[in-house]
């Protein structure tokens, strides 16, 4: 079991190991609102605080064993920079299709990574094997008393560094994190609230507190990889029926709009489970007109590739991008004069196709889609006003 | 004239008004390396410290007559910001072609912009015009003792949380932002040198300097917008040929890899002039082994469409994405074949297009093209190796 006292002793031992990361406001995001930047943390996430206290309380023997490991993510990179500070020889297993970047960092690290074709099961399954056959000891993400010590200590940082803090928002994977935060802060300030945060489509522990027991779900699916966690743990589901006072779940949409907003408003990269946290704030799942809050953004390492992909996104959920597709006469001038149009409504083009020989259209006719820069969707709605003022035919998407 | 007193009475002006903005270390960029975060300014940029300290200093009648300025970014939110502070009214001419982000969040302030068809030039004509119209003062963005003495209490700063600084590398537009923190650096420690640096498309302030005098260039282009300026400033010429030890410039493609490596490897959001003192950092373009060097980031107001081509420009620059192009046979089976083998490299698709109706294919050929991403420069010329061995034909690019 994980008590307060294992959570004072992991501060004395991440001293001059963990970063005691930046807590500011953020006013664009709310009055009340400011944001823990564990992003900021070494290796791009707060994993580290756990899984180097894990490794740090192995014995002798087990250390010598070496550790193995399974992460498709920020577990991966936490093991393998505490395992080169510790010097414990390091094995982990990562599904074959993980980010490159994630495999290059873990590697750079030191660690000895395990390619498992397949999806995260599959590399989990490789693990418990090796572990069997070669004897390493097995480090868990999430459902061990060390790893949610470790987590813990940034309960005690959030205290320190906002000690009227009256409510604390945190994303839930496995519940590792939010497990140790949750005893930290109600040991020493019961009355702050702990919420927890979850994508709706991996509401894993949603789900298990609404079945009074740990349940797992078929599939998960989200941008918020970090925090696509089937089952939670026995250990952290009990921890938090005893600790947090409520779960909220954001859609894939409000987490890419708050990614969008921590990358323009605050000038820093959250990735999809660290970024939850200031979308629940954001779009109303919790109350922080009244209440001084902090929005626990959990890690920043999310693959360039997915940025781009998750910029569109919210540009798009808020207006400032729309793709519009419309058919124009197959002679010369015709794209010229919808382009004039949409000019005149000031917005800016990103993007136009023009195909003569689409399948579909009429002999005679063009298919034009014009991806276009908008202020807002009120801008959007005037654009297509005056398109079909001029009766132009707008294909619905 | 402008002088080391006029910084530490802005230094003053500017409390509570302008953050005093954190200076950490950055080893993923050089083990001597650190970064002063500017990007984490209020309004984004460094321009508020002088546009605010300007304003401060107008006369009761000089404000009454309101302020206009001329600026697509940086020096228009800062005018915008310190005008709501002080209650002074604010006309931005701004061209209209400026990102619609800009805009609004100059608009978001209070200011009134005033949209001005054509480029930068059109815009400045119109403020001028304005100005002798109206009566309004004009706030010039970078020439002026007030801006400069605003902008060298970045300088103050870095010497007061890194005191064994020996070399700051400042990002150079118009030059008032170098000009500043060098007035401001070598009155308190002539021993630490100043850099600046300018993108290579736009190095008006390095031409200048060969030339002995203040020269302009026909024409600017270039991604680190905040930096594209024609002619630097009289004053701050002056000021630069008596204080600044060097002047680098840095590619486009360097701008946009430091870029990269400030979101990925410091969570951090920089717009292109404020990556640029990284980039020289980066590309050898200082030496940074034998001085502790401050990197000033100077902004991170970065439209986000551009961030992800630049995302995708600074992936291309490390070898992690590339596009290849071949032809393969217009049978079943034959672009599986190609994707096994491009597989069983590593990499991963990211896009395929295949067109069978290509003008200048052979007929019974068809041209592919693939996304790919990579490790690194080697894994593409393994790619390559591996293509041609199998008799691929790669179209050049």
């Amino acid at each position: 079991m994980v008590n307060f006292a294992m959570i004072e002793e992991a501060r004395k031992v991440l001293e001059g190991v963990a970063r005691r990361t930046p807590l500011d406001p953020a006013p664009k995001i709310g009055k009340n609102v400011y944001i823990k930047a564990e992003n900021l943390q070494m290796t791009g996430a707060f994993k580290l605080r756990g899984a180097y206290n894990k490794m740090y309380s192995l014995t002798k023997e087990e250390a010598a064993r070496g550790v193995i490991a399974c992460s498709a993510g920020n577990h991966a990179q936490g093991i393998a920079y505490s395992a080169a500070k510790l010097g414990i020889e390091a094995v982990i297993c990562m599904p074959a299709g993980a980010p490159i970047s994630k495999v290059e960092a873990t590697r750079a690290y030191g660690a000895n990574v395990v390619l498992v074709p397949g999806v995260y099961d599959d590399a989990a399954a490789e693990a418990a094997r090796l572990q069997k056959e070669k004897g390493y000891t097995f480090a868990h993400p999430f459902d061990d008393p060390y790893v949610i010590a470790g987590q813990g200590t940034i309960g005690l940082e959030i205290l320190e560094q906002l000690p009227d803090v009256e409510q604390i928002v945190v994303p839930i994977g496995g519940g590792g994190l939010i497990s140790g935060v949750a005893l930290a802060v109600k040991t020493r300030k019961p009355g702050c609230r702990i919420i927890g945060v979850q994508a709706a489509e991996a509401a894993s522990m949603y789900t298990s507190h609404l079945n009074g027991q740990a349940v797992e779900l078929s599939s998960v699916s989200t941008i918020a990889d970090g925090i696509a966690v089937k089952r939670p743990g026995e250990l952290t589901f009990q921890l938090c029926e005893k600790y947090v006072d409520e779960i909220v779940t954001v859609s894939e949409e409000e987490i890419a709009c708050a990614m969008l907003q921590l990358l323009e408003g605050q000038k820093t990269v959250a990735e999809g489970a660290g970024a939850a946290s200031v979308a629940a704030a954001m779009f109303g799942k919790i109350d922080t007109t009244k209440r001084k809050t902090v929005c626990l953004v959990s890690g920043g390492n999310v693959d360039v590739t997915t940025l781009s992909r998750v910029i569109t996104k919210g540009l798009s959920k808020s207006g400032r991008i729309v793709e519009i597709t419309t058919k124009i006469s197959d002679k010369p001038g015709s794209l010229l004069q919808l382009l004039q149009i949409v000019a005149d409504t000031g917005a800016n083009i990103v993007n136009v196709s023009h195909a003569r020989e689409a399948y579909d259209s009429d002999v005679g006719a063009c298919i034009v889609t014009m991806v276009l820069e908008t202020r807002d969707h009120a801008h959007i709605r005037e654009i297509r006003e005056q398109l079909t003022a001029r009766e132009y035919y707008l294909v619905k998407r």
